[in-house]
């Protein structure tokens, strides 16, 4: 089959961070060499057969990398275009730069979403006072500005109660253009992580439901306390993103789930291109992760199932909870995964546990 | 707790085959950095943090790789007693010297099983043809004439089925110091893994039936189908080794069954002072598998839990076999591993595959 890279072909990864580190692991379980490009050395360093360290910038740092590997994919969504064509114009980059130009900016991630026919909350374009006071006026209070770009973790986002707020709320996005989001009341956060191969075939795990804690995600539990049809609702939204992206790797879509008695019980909040935080717990209970199957559509493989075989609750490490290890480390139903960093900052993540409910104290 | 070392440390493993390569891959998921010494490159480096080439008899070498680490442990029972002895003079080395010894040497070996207790095939020493003669005449035959060291895969054995073969047999195993044992008939093999921590606490995985072809491990099959009974016993005869050898680290015990009419239900084949080929169904199987317990234990860590969340069928993929990869991929119950090597020699361990019991097509 045409674009089906053999064990031993050259996996590249963009992004030296904990995810590319668990991508990493995946390909070389597969029989795949690795070689990440950072912009710094990082936790997926450690694990990779080749590293260089530069910045995205530099094109010609991208190509050479590029030349040295069979496909070229990524761990983080705000890859620079310029650095995917550089890429692309060498080997095959999977996913491709359309889903990092939707991605990369929320304003065209929103009109991509709602232009496919797929639910999202009230918005609208925000890039002075006057857009704001509009889009105010439009969407009332209580709602949320949030930059187009580089927003995450809460970052990059602002709550506005009343119109009187609209000045210092540009200031405290940095007057960056933005999109201003009517506040939908939501029973719960869910996440559908969604994996599509070069034949275009996809499968979908089963879905987890997301809490939060100072903006940055606590838990993932699969499986969510959703009724049935919610959940396969979100799974064909989450495909039909995929599809409609001509999508090749592991694709995260974040949804709110409204409540059973909403005409329409779901909305998109956000997408990934690129395998998920609220996907960590694949490792544990199933047969093949979100890393591995996304490591398989870019290499052409078949895509591995997507079957659970355990219920899991994964929690993250921020910063000095991974000072836990120990007592992590003889809980019975504990998966426990480290990253590697050199040093526990406030808000970032360390490391995860998984909690299996087949494991018993043994 | 003295011994104990945290996330961010240094695991130096001996060896770079697959068993390294596993090993380093387990350490890194528990946030340790991984500095492999091999005396060629192998699967190992390409996910370690750090390597090293280099003879293993090379002592100033070795000191100068243990110096790097902050624990030693190896993925081969050969290592050479002066390279253990060499790290050990600067670093903790786990398992110890003494499991080295005893498995490196059958006679040894055997002479300590028994004086431990523990029932082996009847044995003899053999330094040369009197020697074989009389054991020959002691034993009987059908026999098994193997060289004390350096035996693997059914490699430096011969079977001896009339004593007229004696002087034949003697060249087949390069007149090298040998063990003559006597052929117990046997219902089948298992094999046992047993992991100890640095505190003496024991876990013992469930326990799996092998079969071989053309003299290597060709499946694992967990649960062995073996009366429950014998399984603990078996289980308990493991843990007593590993007490015996003040173990720290993974051990695998291989045992004939006999049969359930037997007084004496099983009897130990061979000791190995590693994680162990029949034991790669647990990287799949269970929460925790044998190598992340070899690192935890050699770390000093509390041992994960040993429970089994499936029943699994582990393959090897030997030489040309895993040129099946493409179908093996596609197949939903398979979980598969490759080890990245270069070429495909006859013989060869090249990858495994898994099947999961709980997972199906989906």
């Amino acid at each position: 089959m045409t674009g089906v890279l053999p064990p031993g072909s050259v996996i590249g990864i963009l992004g030296s961070g904990q995810l590319g580190r668990m991508l990493a692991v995946s390909a070389a379980e597969l029989g795949f060499r690795v070689h990440v490009f950072g912009d710094t050395s990082g936790p997926a360093f450690d694990v990779a057969a080749s590293t260089t360290v530069g910045p995205y910038e530099d094109l010609g740092a991208i190509t050479a990398f590029a030349e040295t590997v069979d496909v070229v994919t990524y761990e983080f969504e705000n890859v620079p275009l310029g650095a995917a064509a550089a890429a692309a114009a060498v080997r095959p980059v999977r996913p491709g730069a359309r889903a990092l130009e939707v991605a990369q900016d929320r304003l065209v991630e929103k009109r991509f979403l709602s232009d496919i026919g797929l639910p999202v909350a009230p918005f609208a374009n925000v890039d002075n006072l006057n857009d704001l006071e509009d889009a105010l006026a439009t969407l009332g209070t209580p709602a949320i500005l949030k930059t187009c770009r580089f927003g995450y973790d809460g970052k990059g986002q602002v709550r506005i109660t009343s119109a009187e707020e609209s000045d210092w709320a540009l200031d405290a996005i940095g007057r960056a253009p933005a999109v201003l989001e009517g506040v939908v009341p939501f029973d719960c956060e869910i996440s559908v992580l969604c994996v599509r191969g070069i034949d275009g075939r996809t499968a979908v795990y089963d879905v987890p439901l997301n809490s939060h804690k100072h903006g940055i995600l606590d838990t993932s539990t699969v499986p969510a306390p959703v009724p049935a049809e919610v959940c396969e609702k979100a799974r064909a939204m989450a495909a039909r993103v995929a599809e409609a992206l001509d999508y090749v790797g592991l694709l995260a879509v974040e949804m709110f789930y409204l409540g059973k008695d909403k005409p329409e019980p779901l909305i998109i909040n956000e997408i990934a291109p690129r395998v998920h935080n609220s996907g960590h717990w694949t490792l544990d209970a199933c047969g093949v992760s979100q890393f591995e199957n996304h490591i398989r559509a870019v290499a052409g493989w078949p895509l591995g199932s997507v079957a659970r075989h355990s219920d899991a609750v994964m929690t993250n490490l921020i910063g000095a909870d991974v000072e836990q290890w120990a007592e992590l480390a003889a809980e019975p139903q504990a998966c426990l995964h480290i990253y590697g960093k050199n040093e526990a900052r406030p808000g970032r993540k360390m490391g995860h546990v998984t909690r299996l409910s087949t494991l018993s104290g043994k």
